[in-house]
């Protein structure tokens, strides 16, 4: 049994999805840990990590559309406005859609359906740096 | 310490909750594994996977309700629509409420609480055919 | 490679978030595994588990503000009522912001983000005793 520690630097263009999949699966690639477990950490408070849809793009204008009016920026009860109308709702959509992944690695990928991307999608409006922190423990080959 | 690797096949019935407690505490009995840590990860962007309260059946229909009051089917502004109404709700309940989990094993056992349950929860109307990857990982005995 | 599994006991004031972050990190430093995984699970239904900013406290304010619109307590539509009108919101806001978390060590430290700090938010309006399963798995040096 081995484990290995990584890191996934993004540079976000603004509110959105940002896919990653294949660089996290080219990570996993690269430790030659065939078989195990990756964990995806998201150190930030105002974008998430998500798994979701990556065939229609359409899926993802229609997850914008829904959170914005879930949790509209510059909500008037929001007293943490010092950085702008889009930090606090940031937050929130942040915590509601998650900000880690644990998923299985079987013979060399990662065990997601097939219809099954991970996203990083950034809450703010401006671009930012983000970064994920990896894990991966298991076994050269299964 | 070793792992071993799993799938669980669930044939929902259509929009509902599933319980899959006992199937995957069985599969964790089987491998032999009695102490470490249980992932799992559905391979679905249109169900999702839980832990909520086992007992009360009425929790599960005021879930129900809370859903289908808050991401409505056949929402106006979505144009995710080629697949019907309960498409495009049905991706943003499952990232909502989760497609993956992580739970400790303790002598053989789901480290669960006593009103824990793990729920398979189908958010399309219609029945499918549900895949869980599964990993464990850990030590023969505590 | 070796593990770790403890619990963490909270006792919570009622409805609010109570901030658990230099808990787990002690526990983390005193299982003297530096580099790994550790998983966090909350034992329970109405209260939950998740990573948050640390610094300005009107972030929680306007999250409970947030949430307290959108799950009201008392809904007229619940009928899982027995136990009073914050039981049923609360099982709504344990499993919309989740109850278990993945983080990965380095360096006998929690690999978590510069803001970002490990909350037990509890969602019943009375004081309750919450506990949290811990795993770690790892090894003694990076």
């Amino acid at each position: 049994m081995q484990q290995a520690l990584g890191e996934l630097v993004v540079e976000t263009r603004g509110r959105g999805f940002h896919e990653v999949t294949s660089r996290i699966a080219g990570w996993v690639r690269e430790t030659g840990i065939g078989s195990g477990l990756c964990t995806l950490l998201l150190q930030h408070t105002s974008a998430s990590l998500l798994i979701q849809e990556n065939a229609d793009p359409d899926v993802r204008t229609d997850f914008e559309t829904f959170l914005a009016g879930l949790v509209p920026d510059g909500h008037p009860d929001f007293i943490h406005t010092a950085e702008g109308p889009d930090d606090m709702s940031a937050h929130i959509r942040a915590t509601l859609t998650g900000v880690h992944l644990g998923v299985p690695v079987r013979d060399g990928r990662l065990a997601l359906g097939t219809w099954q991307g991970i996203y990083l999608w950034e809450h703010r409006t401006r671009p930012h740096t983000r970064r994920i922190a990896l894990h991966l423990i298991g076994e050269r080959s299964a």
